[in-house]
């Protein structure tokens, strides 16, 4: 049996089973760890399982058997998709992007916690989550001591196996074996007061070990798996998207110039998408050399990067990569194990270690407003659409915070630049550069007034802009203070505009 | 003469003149960094004679004869206070609350930048804010070398003197010489990507050096003061202050006996202020002993704690005491050198620090919403009160994030417990605590709908009570999600309403 190579624990492999005597070992109110993290190194088969038995059992009258689902970040079909779809998530944290998830969340059939991503492991340590019951995490092998070769994330997997009271353990024979040696698994947190700095000074500092520990007696399954990652493909950049990273190129570009950059820049943060790897397209083709990239995803664009040798080092908490990059990835596996560290997501995103390395953050949004205020999370300010993940863990401890959208979506009946945004997840405090196809405004060391003057002349769409200075410029005249004018009865007139007639 | 033995250095102490000799040497549209920070370690006499320098050249026609003017945090009628009256500020930050700036900036007249008080001198020297022309620094003393002994507060003192082309020391008589070897000046930091893990892992710890560097040959003139602090006294504890104050013990004392936190508790950080002194108080005679503070303000309960022995050590970056309190502190330096520690605000807010020890967070704020969101700046929206000071550094990186407001304001005509705060300075992601004198509310782990349920029910005044019950149950109705369920146009509609009638 192929799969003997990869468990080479004699006890864990005498738990083998299959996915759904696993699931039944799962008990229905459980609070259950997930590996998983953008679609990478999520478990394959027992979520799927554990989705028929809570389905079996609302079938059978149990219908508020539930679990609460913690993971890195968001997951894949399999997993949040397969729960969901059975009703199966009471509680769900910290981040998700599944299409089921997100109409249940919004119709008020699933409880949702969204969380900073460096703040979950320590909140679950610390007890502020309630006790985890259960974790299922997906490795690549399992050593003769019972360590672990981690698989395409890491994201909350240190903590979930460290904190739950059972394991069960999905060897996916699809992941390379040969990702052992990429993983840097810090054992050094701990819990204040005991804790020390944690010491990391550069992109390719490695200050754990290659393995996740696992006390076997723990572990209550093992279940075998051979399937790929969820890798989506990325559409090509776009027009619009292409345009915000010319902006964004000749922003460094500028920044370099007077001194307030280095050459190589600072370490890049990137969020994914496709305007993000449009940005990174164009930094495949800039002026730079020999950047680093201190990230959550290492997403397609990263990788050309790695292999066009712009990028000299990059570190994350997963991969999440195109089917064509992922078989790349595979066929240069050991070219990529010299350039990528992949970390505990506590780490990857930890504020200490962002400002140390003075990363530059670039994140897209789903609106900003005219204060420079950004909304990362909410349409229309009551639907939830992914999360925050780490656009605050980076964006508020970042050397440069660069938040970035096309100008208007809904082919064009909404505007991204608004009086005032609908939700906030970053406040004024934490935005730097706003950056739309139209182009970018610097806010360092703005005050609100003047803030709005350059995001509305830089950012705006030509078709929102004189509505923008409209409500600007009766705000002067009514508001009760000037510091941050605004109309309280119209503030948020643009999103109950579009919710009534489809357009702001 | 009394200050010679003040001012140690020959080639300064021939650089003594008047304020008004010394404000004729700041050039009109400098930025101007000056010490201070809660009314403590500012300077008293240059500002005021600038003060009168730029309203003379605007009664002869210069009426754009402005400076830029940075600080610490708030400072004085001294300062702040007789600049604003000049109408000598073109740009004011990071912090002020100030009577008179605040009216200029709320009428449009000032421009005001408030940023989180840990990102200041790192912004300063990325060059983020413009070039820093002029430092006014006071200080307790000049050693031979030229080093200086620093004052009641250090702030970005460290950062201005360093940054600012010219230098101007106002000597002041009035601070005790046995200040010295109370201040740990830390000048480990560097600019990244060369920056190191900072090597502070207790409250008591000394990283640098009792003395602020001075370039000496940057000084352009010293100034001899003997003028006391702006110390003001506290009101003492309200009763809805210490029902607030109760609320929090209670919840403390829950932590420590489900094993979430340690019998000494975590390092203490506490905001200003009548609420933030009552619950100094409470804990003064509460059942903790042999705690620690990590904070930026030592105000008059810390004082009392260090003396009753309840409080250890304490780490700021500014005392903020009464005439009495300071009158104490006076006579007993001695004591108090052994278990305070003044630090530069980036290191006393350090995101690094405040994460690593687990400080447990007690901020003020002026509104929460049902959601969670929390509001520290604006009155209704568009006026600025003082700023976001600390309150982020803490919050967000805390082992704890405490917010505390009375339920009600201007005799009951202000819910502070709002659909929607009317500016956002904290969001959900960084608010685990909501504590009025109704009650307090653990948010920890809850999503959006829980969290309401239970501000609604501990926190919200009576009086409101219905009407904010009233809210949830018809955006549960109408609200296009039901993840944070909002009707866009009556969100707001609270402070519209107060607008308008005076009444929310």
């Amino acid at each position: 049996m192929p799969f003997v190579a990869r468990i080479q624990n004699a006890a864990l492999l005498g738990k083998v089973m299959t996915a759904e005597q696993a699931a039944e070992l799962i008990p229905v109110g459980a609070n259950v760890g997930m590996s998983g993290f953008t679609g990478a190194g999520y478990p394959k088969a027992v979520p799927q399982a554990l989705a028929a038995r809570l389905a079996a059992l609302h079938a059978s009258g149990q219908t508020h058997a539930r679990i609460g689902l913690w993971t890195g970040a968001s997951t894949a079909p399999e997993l949040d998709g397969a729960l969901a779809q059975a009703q199966g998530i009471e509680m769900r944290l910290p981040y998700q992007s599944d299409p089921t998830c997100r109409k249940l969340i919004n119709a008020g059939q699933m409880l949702y916690t969204d969380m900073h991503l460096s703040h979950v492991a320590q909140a679950a340590w610390f007890g502020f989550l309630g006790k985890l019951d259960v974790a299922v995490v997906e490795v690549a092998g399992i050593l003769p001591d019972g360590r672990l070769i981690p698989s395409t994330s890491v994201g909350n997997n240190k903590t979930w196996l460290d904190q739950a009271d059972k394991i069960i353990l999905e060897v996916n024979l699809h992941q390379d074996p040969a990702l052992e040696g990429m993983h840097d698994i810090y054992y050094g947190t701990q819990l204040p007061p005991h804790r020390q700095a944690i010491p990391l000074v550069k992109t390719s500092d490695r200050i754990g070990q290659p393995h996740l520990q696992c006390d076997p007696s723990k572990v209550i399954a093992v279940v075998v798996t051979d399937h790929a990652d969820r890798n989506a493909a990325f559409d090509p950049p776009s027009e619009v998207s292409s345009r915000i990273a010319g902006h964004i190129i000749e922003f460094l570009t500028h920044e370099v110039k007077v001194g307030r950059l280095p050459n190589e820049l600072l370490p890049l943060q990137s969020g994914v998408g496709n305007v993000a790897n449009a940005v990174l397209a164009g930094l495949n083709q800039g002026p730079f050399e020999n950047l680093t990239a201190y990230t959550e995803v290492l997403q397609d664009g990263m990788l050309d990067m790695l292999r066009s040798g712009k990028l000299a080092f990059a570190s994350a908490t997963a991969l999440s990569l195109s089917p064509d990059a992922a078989a790349e990835f595979k066929g240069n596996i050991d070219f990529y194990r010299q350039r990528i560290v992949l970390r505990s997501q506590e780490i990857s995103n930890h504020p200490e270690l962002v400002r140390r390395l003075g990363v530059i953050a670039m994140n897209a949004m789903i609106e900003a407003e005219i204060y420079g205020n950004v909304n990362s999370t909410h349409i229309m300010g009551s639907s939830i659409m992914n999360g925050i993940g780490g656009s605050g863990d980076f964006a508020r401890n970042a050397y440069l915070s660069i938040f970035m959208t096309p100008s208007v979506a809904k082919e064009g009946r909404i505007s991204c630049i608004v009086p005032m945004v609908s939700h906030h997840d970053h406040t004024e405090h934490d935005v730097q550069v706003i950056v739309s196809e139209q182009g970018l405004a610097d806010l360092r060391g703005l005050a609100p007034t003047q803030r709005a003057k350059l995001i509305m002349e830089r950012c705006a769409h030509p078709s929102f802009r004189p509505q923008l200075l409209d409500y600007m410029e009766r705000a002067r005249h009514s508001s009760a203070g000037l510091h941050t004018p605004h109309m309280m009865d119209e503030a948020l007139s643009w999103h109950s505009r579009y919710l009534k007639t489809g357009q702001m």
